[in-house]
């Protein structure tokens, strides 16, 4: 089969790698699309120092489960590869799991492969109603859905969401759906005709905000958020960035911010939305790549003001 | 009347200065304690730019006011005077009143003198079985109660308050009064014994906390508390300092760790528990110092070690 590889140092497309070996509780998935994430960019950068195959936006289908209900399927997978044993899991938050791998980013292989592996209970049936385009998207949904997993009174929050490539975009047609007043933070006149097309309203932020979503993908991110959002006001956290931050957090003392870190979220809330269509997710997608042509896509998503990329494994 | 005043360079007891005058709304309130806090040094040492009386932890009588049913009373009071009509006054959050000043911190004279001018509404009345060596706590404790308001889920918390200083004694019993499993962080024997005799328990902290208060003063008090914190948990920022803070926040991201933000509080909780000796914290006072002789009292405060020094105005 083929795979996406990175060893360190370069990125290649194996051709005739043997096919992986499920183990009990596993199912093997013909992977259909996958998404090329920031993630997988900054990993091919040196970040979580990872080998192997990247990739953890996918969809495909369950060639092989113990499981005779899955095969066959259609189905998204949680990315996070718990022990299913330890309190965390225990309290359903197996993507905290002290012990877990992390598909194409910590110690298993990825979804820019013709074949995976994901344990069963990791995987979600996706609606008829929902394309492999849009299916596709479901964990950086869920990633965006978490925020209303964490941050209460979301509804009627003056929001500013920092950050107007492809996270900002799927973090804001969040929060309106949840009915928060967002303004996305935008320099760009393409930047702002995008917002547009996906209804959003965008612009320069303007201080007082209720809450603030940062992200950018920058460490500038948080110093603005803090400058933006109200005394008592709360700034969620989703950029994840291997450099140092400095900054002066005695204002977020002195008017008692709640930061908070937003990483991963449940499926489910994000293929309820794509099944009713709230949120538009394929206008994000700059194109779809053969696999074959992995590494050119690689670079094309790496590209300043580059949207989604994704690469379709369909014409193995 | 006498009054300890820093004017950017120096400290100094002015002797003969004329009563202030209160606006209409304002007690003029006769100050019988007076504990000076970290602040109040961090000030001398150029914090905020102060210039004025010092002074924002004290307990006096009502000299004269506007609501004749105050005077005579024994009072403590809100430190922040708010202008009463924004939006966050209006939220009854006058604490964070865009165009507050703050008693002694910033734009109006503090309370290490004879005489001072509070907003009437800022007052609360002291019940009786509070001796002035316990109310002079109540504005720093209400600073450790704000945590209560702020922090769900306290109730059985496995917690590590890190700084075994004033505050954190403070912060360490407020947690304890509400259930939570608190070790206090303390690297040296006195401060080991002075937790066992308020019946803390200290040590070296674990990781794997549910929550996690850094009341340390230091811009190395964050990095520590992320450390310990686990996946998912709570840590409460009391610490302010100029400085700034250099750390990789992605582990806050990464296990989606919630950062708090925590600063004044409401009186009244903290009134309630003085009241009813639930708090110990009169063991708090390494001296009481006559205000004759406040500037070497302030050099004490500022030792290492230090803990509570009150400055004792009721000889005039």
């Amino acid at each position: 089969m083929r795979a996406l590889r990175w060893d360190g140092s370069r990125l290649a497309l194996a051709r005739d790698l043997p096919p992986p070996t499920p183990a009990p509780g596993d199912a093997l998935v013909r992977v259909a699309l996958a998404g090329i994430c920031r993630t997988d960019v900054e990993i091919t950068r040196g970040y979580l120092d990872f080998r192997g195959t990247l990739g953890h936006e996918w969809v495909g289908h369950v060639l092989a489960a113990g499981d005779a209900r899955l095969v066959g399927r259609r189905v998204v997978g949680d990315i996070n590869l718990a022990c299913g044993r330890c309190p965390l899991c225990a309290a359903d938050l197996g993507r905290h799991c002290p012990t877990r791998r992390v598909l194409g980013i910590v110690g298993a292989d990825g979804a820019f492969a013709d074949l995976i592996v994901v344990p069963e209970r990791n995987l979600h049936l996706v609606p008829d109603g929902i394309p492999d385009t849009a299916a596709v998207f479901t964990e950086p949904l869920a990633a965006a859905f978490e925020i209303l997993d964490q941050v209460a009174a979301v509804s009627g929050a003056r929001t500013v969401v920092l950050g107007a490539g492809k996270l900002g975009l799927l973090v804001a047609q969040v929060l309106v759906s949840a009915g928060a007043d967002v303004v996305l933070a935008a320099r760009h006149p393409a930047q702002w005709a995008r917002a547009e097309r996906l209804g959003l309203a965008s612009g320069a932020p303007q201080p007082g905000a209720d809450l603030v979503v940062d992200a950018t993908g920058s460490v500038d991110g948080l110093r603005l958020a803090l400058a933006l959002v109200r005394p008592r006001g709360s700034v969620v956290l989703k950029t994840t960035i291997a450099g140092e931050h400095r900054l002066d957090l005695s204002s977020a003392v002195v008017n008692e911010i709640t930061l908070v870190g937003s990483r991963c979220g449940r499926f489910p809330p994000a293929l309820d939305a794509l099944a009713a269509g709230r949120l538009a997710v394929e206008p994000l997608i700059d194109a779809i790549v053969p696999l074959d042509e992995g590494i050119g896509a690689f670079d094309r998503a790496a590209a300043a003001g580059a949207l989604k990329i994704l690469l379709d494994a369909r014409d193995a």
